[in-house]
């Protein structure tokens, strides 16, 4: 059976075939003497697709409402839900297309790796939620043990600028010295800074964003999905129930009718009435059920695309809160960098200025025994 | 007693006194009929300085080379080496005048703080010079410190880049955050080559500048310095001895004298002949060995400059070298950064493209589901 090309709409329909529409908006077409019910296009009698016949075991006519024409299933349910299949539809358009989004891509349960249990896609995109809360996490942890590293460094570095060594350099030698101790102290103290300011810009945002709430709202959203597909199940249930009572009921108004046509039996017409009229009434039945089912279905359906698209918002504001952050990380650093760097300014300077001649006179000052030099002696 | 201004040079000696020579090159004036010396410049005979008489016991007129006149000391000996008195000598110009030259500086000994023995001038300038030594080996110790604590850093960031936190980010945000954590590993990288540098550039240096042979060399000044003190000090004793041989012959040539003038004695003239040679040549005996003491003096004196002017060199250098090593540390610290901010540039260009939604089509692309929109069911 060849799909219909989209130009086909364009030619008008052969006689005695109308176009109607389906209840979720899908055009099909009957044959007004044959009653035939097709999804296809009918063409030209010679190229018109094999045409399906309804008919009961008598040979009699029978009206089957499209889609579901009974032989040729135009639609197929997994896990309860109602997916149709691919020959007997029309190419169905992305809701939201070129967005890659969930409410698109995530209606069919997955068999789990091992194979024995199914996921739901909703599952999926849960999971995913609170993969990406795990992510978070992790990173902040990743910062707290980067802090730990600068803390220790810059202990280290406070320490060693208190060691006296060479404390004894005097003069602008000493000085400079001295300074250049002071510097690592000071060193210290950019780094203390930046793990102070990584701890309150970078580690407790990533931490406290969305906090424990965000694990609660998922489980709702998690058991109002499921709740919606465990309606879905039950309302499958009673369909097939109602349609086995429906089969019950014609199969046994088919025999009476054998029966009153053979004269088989005492049947009068009476039990023939009574019988058709339950056959209509289980039919009803099985209408009614299947409402029931449609509108459970497209409950679900509604929440799928709301959830999906408010879990979809809820992973773009994760994944840009987490791009701000990891940027004020990379401007912390660049800040002490640049004020590391500012430590060795007092250093250079007093570097400069270091003048053996005037150390020279320092000392001397200090330290000289006498300037009085030795005479000749004499007799 | 008011030492000579200046211009009293212009003024012409007064009468009878004549201008003189010393051996190390200073002024002394000799008065011609009374064979007075003095080192102070005679003024007209109203203003002129008390005279100072040479004599001998029994007031014979005796010529005694300045500037030791005997009975008035115009110079003492303090350990052996020979000062003038501050009243005796014309101003010593420095012989390296605003240099505060240790030449200059370092002629006489000094007591130890304790008290009990004393220390050259130039003891205290060697000294000087094992404390450089002492604190070169101090910086080097630093610098080594500096590294460890540098290659530390260094490791803890390096193990941290390769912990596994939140390595399940994909996307563009999992590929920032890959660099992030990559970026230790180059930082780490950065400080190891920082603690490289220091040890080659800084470290060694400062350890090896001058290395063993120093501590040698400066022991064979210290000993030869030391060498030419003791000789100093017997050929003071030399002097001394001489000294009292001449006075014992004096006295004995005198007492001979007397005797013969009061015909005391049977001394004859013969004795009194000898004894006078014995005098006499106990007068060249001292002469002979303050001369001795002079030149070995003088030895001591020209060591003393030339050494001393050596070690000022020496120090100059040391300074000089500290100085630049102490640079090139600030110049590595500059470097590293500045390298270390580099790591950060890949960072940021992978967070400026962090895109939430090419993220979601590639997770969605891997996790979807199904596409196919569930429909009504039908009857």
């Amino acid at each position: 059976v060849v799909p219909p090309s989209p130009e086909a709409d364009n030619v008008p329909l052969p006689v005695g075939w109308k176009c109607y529409m389906s209840a979720e908006g899908r055009k099909y077409y009957v044959n007004t003497s044959s009653k035939e019910t097709t999804w296809e296009r009918p063409c030209t009698p010679a190229a018109a697709p094999k045409p399906v016949r309804t008919h009961n075991n008598s040979g009699n006519p029978m009206l089957v409402f499209p889609p579901h024409i009974f032989g040729l299933e135009m639609s197929c349910h997994i896990n309860f839900v109602t997916f149709p299949l691919p020959h007997s539809t029309p190419e169905q358009q992305l809701l939201k297309p070129s967005e890659w989004s969930y409410c698109d891509y995530f209606w069919a349960d997955k068999k789990d790796p091992q194979g024995t249990t199914t996921v739901s896609g909703f599952e999926v995109l849960l999971q995913k939620q609170l993969k990406g809360k795990q992510m978070q996490k992790e990173m902040a942890e990743f910062i707290r043990e980067r802090i730990k590293i600068e803390e220790e460094y810059a202990k280290n570095l406070s320490k060693l600028s208190q060691i006296p060594l060479a404390a004894q350099e005097e003069g602008t030698l000493g000085e400079a010295w001295a300074q250049l101790k002071k510097s690592l102290a000071d060193e210290a103290e950019v780094h203390l800074k930046f793990s102070s300011k990584l701890q309150s810009e970078v580690e407790k945002p990533l931490l406290t964003f969305r906090g424990d709430n965000f694990k609660k709202d998922m489980k709702k959203y998690d058991h109002h999905i499921a709740d919606l597909r465990k309606q879905l199940v039950s309302r499958y249930a009673a369909v097939e129930k109602a349609r086995k009572a429906l089969a019950d009921r014609q199969k046994d108004l088919e025999v009476k009718t054998q029966q009153l046509e053979i004269k088989l039996s005492n049947k009068t017409e009476e039990d023939i009435k009574k019988a058709r009229r339950k056959s209509t009434q289980a039919g009803d039945d099985l209408m009614r059920c299947v409402d029931l089912y449609n509108q459970a279905q497209s409950k679900w359906f509604e929440e799928m695309v709301t959830t999906s698209l408010e879990l979809e918002r809820l992973e773009v504001e994760r994944v840009e809160m987490i791009q701000q952050h990891l940027r004020q990380y990379t401007t912390l650093r660049r800040e002490t960098d640049m004020f590391n760097q500012s430590t060795l300014e007092p250093v250079d300077q007093l570097l400069q200025s270091v003048d053996p001649a005037k150390d020279r006179e320092l000392w001397v000052r200090e330290h000289k025994t006498g300037d009085l030099r030795p005479v000749d002696m004499d007799i």
